[in-house]
């Protein structure tokens, strides 16, 4: 089985690299229109083909599936290009800059009965397995909250703000592990330097009292990676910063007395012991890429699939008409 | 000099504590309705007096301020009272639960020509004096954002909700430390217990970039007390859960290619080293207090007046609002 | 009932404090050479008596004990005489300065029948309490080491060196938790100031392979207080410096494979969950000061007994002439 | 200019890495016992060339120099019978199992006029760089104390036991960054799985007051790197854990007071700001791979040695011969 990598800058080496390294692994095409990147693939992974010439990749049959890795703005055409030479697809993240593209991308996987992933690669790694464990086993019961920060300083982005950079990480997590649908976004932005937002608030609302929230920017100090998960039952602490202990569980909460006594306290607090499960040392690109492989064989259906895609390009299209109008968007 | 404390509940104690505790000490009257409380002070602090009754206070000639440690709804009415007795008055924050009755307080005070304070205490903390010297040197450079974490698990209130009884603190730190004024407010809260939010998120829009942010929460598993302070020359991360080392001073920042190349990052990072001042271990109370006496004294003007009270009760008003309409408010 | 404290300096007003605080608060008389420390006392605590004079606490029948809290070269003739005079007696830690007096102590306490405790107050904190529960019910198998780090700036003690001063506390905790006995120490220091030792290590050996070791020193830049216990079921990380999950227990460590292969790694690495046990947050000083009332009182045996005094004496004896001879001494 | 690395096991394929990224690159040479590592050096680096041949490594008249990365008991042999041949070593830390032969081979080399250095990669770190930088410009003033702590779980090392596999680092920066010369080791070790010491404390004593101290261990559940430099002036905490920020300048300290009044306080503490100085991102191995060529190129004279590779082999031979004899050793 082939595979192409469209796009090896900053990320499509990594997909080539975990590729070779699968434990059937698939041979390699790297296309790029810049020869410096093809010359370094082939120096760094001698294994692989390179071509500057995306058609002859569509043409070619022995590919079965393409890697776009490419800036975002030519996710769509890419992609809807390999559709319909027949390629199984795998976008990285965010998947278009449009959710009208995304959709289209969907029916047309659909209609072909191709496979359309978006490296959303947070979902495989463990810690967010774990904590959809959790989740599903009702260890951490009704979910209030889903508070995430993701700041540092840079890297800003030549063609897109803060929000497309950064949000797709933490709200594919919220979109995988919470059920329930989102109603409402409400951003608000702030740009200092070009044109575009280079930090950024998001609040996005649920039917019911759950709130997401999410904090991203290129201008912070320091440089942290913390969601917060507040369920009736139990919390988690998730620090993507920490090497050991990401996760962090803690039996705290608060019941309230159903008796309610005037001048008198209406709120118990619970506040047990913490732990914090031992997670297992894999790469999650690598099961990514072992999803996209599988899925292709036609042996399951990809978790991060075409539709965790769209839903996360229409929060973060309702997300900058937010900003624009300076008001709640209805999703 | 004497000093009224109306309330002795939770807070008052402090109040009483550091009024003893002046270098000047002043003679101190505890007043409060539950007799339990009155026997408790008389048992911790001998040296004071006490009574059940406030008009006592408000006739007694020797007494000249008064400090109002009592539930929020009540904080007008009792300044007012004692203003119009000729007190001076230092009352709890947040000042008064309408701007409205705080415009009349600082009124009624300038026309009587009595002081009116606030109690925010964070202004006397040695941590803020030091973030404001800095800022007012110019060391820190324009202001990008202010961004305010204050999370932990409970205290429930039983008259208010988290954005009056947390945000106050963070606010206050806000308006002292930045000249700009605020023209918008947008918030959001969740409730998930009882009919007030117990978790929120303020956003503030300045006619400037600047951007002011706070997350307020009774239902965090574990406590956290940061606020980012982002500036074009420096940044600041004041953790006020450090025992040591509470602020941190970043030479990070972003400089701006002035030529435009295209193809080419316009963004430079500098980044340089980080410094954290030692900061003297004072009480803050204790130097609030003394603000008062001098302020009563006629030494000074005091730091936390009632034009800082009112400001902030303005931007929590307009934050009940934000929720309820689902919409920024102008301010 | 009524307890005399004997010097009310820096630790005695702690233990007044607590006395005055039992849910059977019990009658105290404070007694100082210092009359300020006397008018200090009453002022603070109103129901307090105050004498400067030792001979009458002594003499007087309603005491039925004295608390010892005065420089540690008294500690010796003055629990001699307290014993002599028929009172029960709790003596600060360390217990005195040579393990001859305290075994002289501890015979004529058994021959008057009469309580004889050290306040080694880490033994009632929830933190030690629940280690030993841990230890007691194998959870965390056989203890391979006991590692301490208590290290910080200062303070200088007039009288004596940084191992009387600090490492009372943590080998009054190893001897708690850890049923073996030590059957050497050696230890290193060094002066760099006066002629007292401002750092110093620690290493008690035992028959096992057990291995005890303590850093302790005035001249660090920062504050350590942390104790790892590396046990062959689980290991713990005691972090005294933690406001919450003081101690962390994880479930690591090493399996030998029992058949040799050559050339192949023998040893299998086990990591499992960390747990942070809930702590009730007590104050250790009040269970300690109760303790001492329940012992007086026939109820019960104390916890913090003259033996472990005696142990904890004889250790630091050891210590010092270890560092004189530089050589390790059995004991 | 060709070099041949020798051992091309764990650590081996890191000096070949940065070899061959050199800003002149070199030629390289693998060479290992073991035919699949040669061939996944062949596929991971195609560049190089691969043998089991050791002596064909030495009669090539194309290889200048050698990098000896085999295990530690075969150092002296292989790094003699290259000096021998002429080639300039560069051998792995420890240098030798026997400061006898460490002796032997700096004679050799001096003899020959060959370079011979030793792998002590932290000398290379921008870190210790900074540290010795601070120390030379006596911004730390005398040093009081070195402390190092590196524990963690594992890696047990076949052949050698915790001493010999982790006190290298530790000893070759104090060895570089403090010019006194030590004058007894004392070291206690424990054995609890085979025939080796999983932990030990190594502590060795200056002409003056300085004291350094060691804390190695196999056996720990968290993994620490910490070293504390107590200097007269300032004080330097280096926590290699630590992403950024990872020296720690603290304006801390002591002053004695000259006159010594009675009952009164001779010690005066200094507690000033903290700075972390930023550290340059960079390869430490890449630049000792750099010292060694530039060595060999008679461009200047390398930095870590043969005779700083003696001196640690010295210290860990006392250290061993004091846990047999369970005495100081003198050096």
């Amino acid at each position: 089985m082939k595979i192409g990598v469209i796009g090896v800058g900053y990320w499509g080496p990594n997909l080539v690299r975990n590729l070779l390294s699968l434990k059937e692994p698939v041979g390699v095409i790297c296309c790029d229109l810049n020869p410096q990147r093809l010359i370094y693939m082939k120096k760094r992974f001698p294994i692989v083909e390179t071509t500057d010439n995306y058609q002859s990749v569509l043409n070619n049959p022995d590919i079965v599936g393409v890697c776009i890795a490419t800036p975002i703005r030519t996710h769509y055409t890419m992609a809807k290009e390999a559709l319909l030479a027949g390629k199984h697809v795998l976008v990285e993240k965010p998947m278009t800059d449009s959710s009208k593209d995304a959709a289209a991308l969907i029916e047309l996987a659909e209609q072909r009965n191709l496979v359309l992933m978006v490296d959303h690669t947070f979902l495989y790694t463990s810690a967010v397995k774990k904590i959809k464990e959790l989740i599903s086993q009702d260890e951490i019961g009704s979910i209030m909250y889903f508070d995430s920060v993701r700041i540092n300083l840079g890297v800003f982005q030549h063609d897109v703000n803060v929000i497309w950079d950064l949000a797709p990480h933490d709200l594919s997590i919220m979109h995988y592990i919470i059920d329930e649908k989102p109603i409402s976004v409400m951003a608000v932005g702030s740009k200092h330097f070009d044109g575009r937002e280079d930090m950024a608030y998001i609040t996005i609302q649920f039917e019911s009292s759950l709130i997401g929230h999410f904090h991203i920017n290129w201008l912070s100090p320091v440089k942290v990676r913390t969601i917060l998960i507040g369920g009736t039952k139990k919390m988690i602490v998730y620090n993507d910063m920490e090497s050991s202990e990401k996760i962090k569980i803690y039996d705290k909460g608060v019941d309230i007395k159903t008796e309610e006594m005037r001048y008198q306290v209406l709120v118990d607090y619970r506040i047990g012991d913490m732990y914090a499960p031992n997670l297992e040392q894999t790469e999650a690109l690598s099961d990514l890429c072992e999803d996209f492989i599988a899925s292709i064989q036609g042996k399951k259906k990809p978790l991060s699939n075409g539709l965790s895609g769209y839903e996360i390009v229409r929060i973060i299209e309702a997300s900058q008409q937010s900003i624009k109008l300076a008001r709640p968007i209805k999703i």
